[in-house]
Order: C-alpha cells, then structure tokens, then sequence
C-alpha cells in the first residue's frame, strides 16, 4: 500500500456542511472559520454564492467573508455554479474560485439549471472573469462516482468532463461522490485514469471530495492514497449531509482524517486538539450531535 | 492494492453488539438469529456463556440457543471467558467456543479477572473440555491495538500471546480493535508479523475483529485485504459499542461490509437485501436509530 509522506487538506465544513444544516447566522458561520483558521488547514472553502432563496444556509456570503479573520497561509474559496455567482464572489474579494458542474447530465441540469455543455461554456466566462481579477478557478465534478438520477457514470465520461473544465481553464479538478456511492476500486480507477490525462507532477491538480454515506469514506481515502493521491476535502464533525438521502452522513469528518493519517506518520500540518475545538464549536452551532465518531470517543493517546 | 476473490464474515451483532446495547428479551435475540441465518452467512456469534449479574444482556443464552432455527451451514459461536462458561456452552450443544483474553495485562484482569497467564492456563483447560465434545475453540485477543488503561500494545508482544494461544490448542485468532483505536498502517503491520509466524496457508486462521469508533473501521478492512486477510467480524447495523466510550460507534456494520466488498468483486456469500432487513429487525429490537449509514441511506444502485 502506497502511503504519502503528506496530505493537504481543504476543509468544507463552513461550505458543503452548513449548506445541508438548517440555516445558521452569520455571527456563528465566522465564528467556525475563524476557529478553522487557527488549526493549520491550507484550505477552507468558505461560502457559496448561490441563489440565496434556494440555499438560505449560504446567504450573507459577502458578509462572511468580509468579518472573518483571514489567516495569511490559507487559501480560502468560494463555490460558484455561474458567472453571476463568480461575479459576487470576485466582487467580495475572492482570489480562489470553485467552480461546480455534475458528471452527468440530470444532475448537473438539477444542480445548476442547464446542460453539462452551457456550465463547461460558461466555466469558461468564469476563468475570464477571474483571470481580469487575478483569481484563478478550480472545477468540481460531483457524480463522479454516479448519479442519483442515471446511475453509473462511466469513468472515461468523467474523465471527458473534466479535459474540457480544464480545457475551459480550470486550473485543477475535483472528484466529488456526492451521494456516497463511491468504493474503493472505483475511486482508484477513477483517479489512475484521470492522471493519466493530467498526468502525475502536481499532486494538488486532483482532489477527491468524499461523503461517508455507506461507510466507505476513509476507505476511499486510502484507495485514493494508495493510487497516489494527496488532496483530500473533509468536513469539521462531518459536518453536512446529502440533499437526496435525509439522515444520511456527509462528508468525512476532517478530525477523522487527520488523526489516521498522522497516526500512519502522513504529515497534514493540522493541531488535531485546534481542530477538535472547531469540532465541538461546530456541533454547538447546529445544535445536534455531529456524526464524527472521533469528537465522541476522543483521540487515541498515542499521536 | 491487494483485492481478494471473496472473503469471510463472521456476525457478531447477537454477541457483541447486543452486549452493548441495553438488554432485550430472549425473544427477540432468537428472531435476530434466525433473520441472520438466513443471509448467507457463513461464521454467527450467537451468545455468550458470562456472568448474568454482570453481563445481563447475554442472560438465557442456552435457551437462545435451544430456541433458534440452526442452519447447516452456518458455523455458529459462544464467546467464554473460562471453563465456566465453556462448560455451560458444551452443556448446551455448541461445538465452536470463542475464547477471549486480552493482549494487555490490565484489560484481561478487568475484563476476566484474571491476568493473562491464568487466562492461558485457562484456555488450554477450555480447549481440553471442548476437545472431548467434540468442539473446538478459537481465541480472540483483544485491545490487540493498544489498551483504554496501558496505552500502546507492542505488536510483538500481540504475536507471543497468540502463539500461546496456538500452544494452548486455539485452533485460531481473532485480533480485536476493542476499542476503535487501530489504523491502517498498524493492522496491516500486526497482521504481517502475525502471519510471519502462522504462515499464510489458512485464511480462516486469522479473523480481524475492528470497531468503527474513530471512522478507520472500514480503512482497516482495506488495509487487512491489502495484507492478504479475508476473514472480518462485523455487527449487523453497527449495533453495540464500546462500554470504555459510551456513545461511540460499535463494530463496523455487516452490511456496509457486505456492500463495500461486493461492489468491489469480493464474494461475501451474503445476499444484502437480506442481511438490510435483520439490520432493520435489529433496529426496532433495539429501539434506537443503528449506525450504519447503508441502513439509512440504501444500497447503491448496481451491485
């Protein structure tokens, strides 16, 4: 098995978590990234500029980003789905777009309100813009492991999909298995076929976005690993969820991650105690217990 | 990454799981037997021979085993701790006894009272009475990846305990995370260094036992497989926990396990719409909301 010296790491919580919790105020959404800000993360997605009347959770993107403390080594996003989205967010002062198309056809024209083709067309407006703004955009593919409308999407697709975000001027992909129906052989697939598009010399050019909706979250991290990924998004808590599947877990919980890599000697430059702060700031702002079993059961001592 | 054909999965949910849970009716624990036998499985803990003021879960366990449908070709179990126990177990007709001591010497005093030659000692005697039967026994160690109370375990002290087990006439170990602390690099590394010793020709020689406490549970499977393992308990929903970490996770869940490997080639044997309704059985039975996320969010679906 194939084990990195390092991982980074781009937390989502702020973003994909709170976006699938019931709405929480501003105050508390810069409280949480003020507190993430202080755990040694490299990445923080911070907000998305969305319709705020259909994704209330994101509303105030502005404001948020406009009260946070920004830490200077950390490379903060915000999610975009279209040029007005990018406009907002290149406005508010952003310097790293996330910019998101679906794999297949259904879900992208459910997500975002228009074919695969018009989002890669306008992914490319999206680099223009925020190539005048000295901004660059990455692109995430979610389904990239299926779809909860069509099923399996064939690897080579995805693959397609994203010579073409890149094609459009992405500056690095994202897989994202949106609904947790990733497993282990497929995500090493996935990414040996991808890279040998992109190839191998930057490890940040892919990163894999992974919900742990059947339990197979970590799993997919080590697959991903051992394939020779590097760049792994997770979700303070496991913070968030899957609009399609109620009660069903969200992304991976960020302390899970960092405490079994550094626990396998995988250097990830986060203080798992700062993060386990965030954790339970986290959980206080939603209210509810969160899924990560390590915020309950604590760290092992040994780290 | 080394992907086996197929692989073994003993159900510990009857034993383990519902150990942790607070006591349900024989009744019941029959019911979710039978529900289990119908499976596909192969390997079923069904109860355990324990003291009943301190383990009143496992109360009534010959009349569970007395009352269930018995399939032919379902291996089932009885967990002990003693010739006690091992004697209620041979008296009430089981033919497989799951001895359990502990790698560390303040775990297995305050799981059995005893230290850990005793145990041997104690073994070795079991494994005299059940050879009479006709039985056989195999032996688990737990806190095999460190202990709540010493910390760290060395692995090569985990290997010179399973060797006295071998000696002692165990016909096999199982190694138990008991409570959720191993990752990846660790199982993978303990498991070679046991195998070094045992050699490789039995798959069934070595049974891995992981709880999901820390999210590495199914990472862990993975890193097994990728180590040449392929035989895994696993607790039908998740059910159970740790009583050292209340409101932590309990073993990974069967049909996760089942789902995962099955998407990725490896036979189980299990039909998973089955194994999903005694995870809903085990559910109500329970009366708590299980946590395995399969149960809540379903199958993929192409398997």
């Amino acid at each position: 098995m194939r084990i990195p010296p390092s991982i980074w790491i781009r937390e989502v919580g702020p973003r994909d978590g709170l976006q699938n919790e019931a709405p929480v105020p501003v105050d508390d959404r810069v409280r949480l990234i003020d507190c993430l800000s202080k755990t040694g993360l490299g990445f923080i997605e911070a907000v998305s500029f969305v319709r705020e009347d259909k994704v209330p959770q994101m509303a105030g993107a502005s404001e948020v980003w406009a009260r946070i403390n920004r830490a200077p080594n950390i490379a903060y996003s915000a999610l975009v789905l279209n040029t007005r989205g990018a406009e907002l967010a290149l406005e508010s002062g952003f310097s790293r777009l996330q910019f998101v198309l679906s794999a297949s056809e259904t879900h992208n024209r459910k997500n975002s309100g228009r074919s695969r083709d018009e989002s890669i067309r306008e992914l490319a407006d999206v680099v223009r813009m925020a190539a005048s703004a000295g901004a660059e955009v990455q692109c995430t593919i979610s389904t990239a492991w299926g779809c909860p409308f069509e099923g399996d999407v064939d690897p080579g697709e995805v693959v397609r999909v994203a010579e073409r975000c890149l094609g459009a001027g992405a500056g690095g992909i994202s897989l994202g298995d949106t609904t947790g129906i990733a497993t282990p052989l497929r995500v090493a697939k996935l990414c040996e076929k991808l890279r040998a598009v992109i190839g191998n010399d930057d490890p940040l050019a892919l990163n894999l976005h992974f919900h742990d909706t059947r339990g197979t979250g970590m799993a997919n991290v080590l697959a991903a690993m051992d394939a020779g990924e590097r760049y792994f998004d997770a979700s303070v808590g496991g913070l968030g969820g899957c609009p399609f599947a109620p009660g069903a877990a969200g992304n991976i919980a960020t302390e899970e991650l960092v405490h079994m890599a550094e626990d396998m000697g995988i250097e990830t430059g986060v203080n798992l105690d700062l993060l386990l702060e965030a954790a339970r700031l986290a959980e206080e702002i939603v209210g509810r217990e969160l899924p990560s079993g390590l915020l309950k059961a604590g760290p092992r001592w040994k780290r």
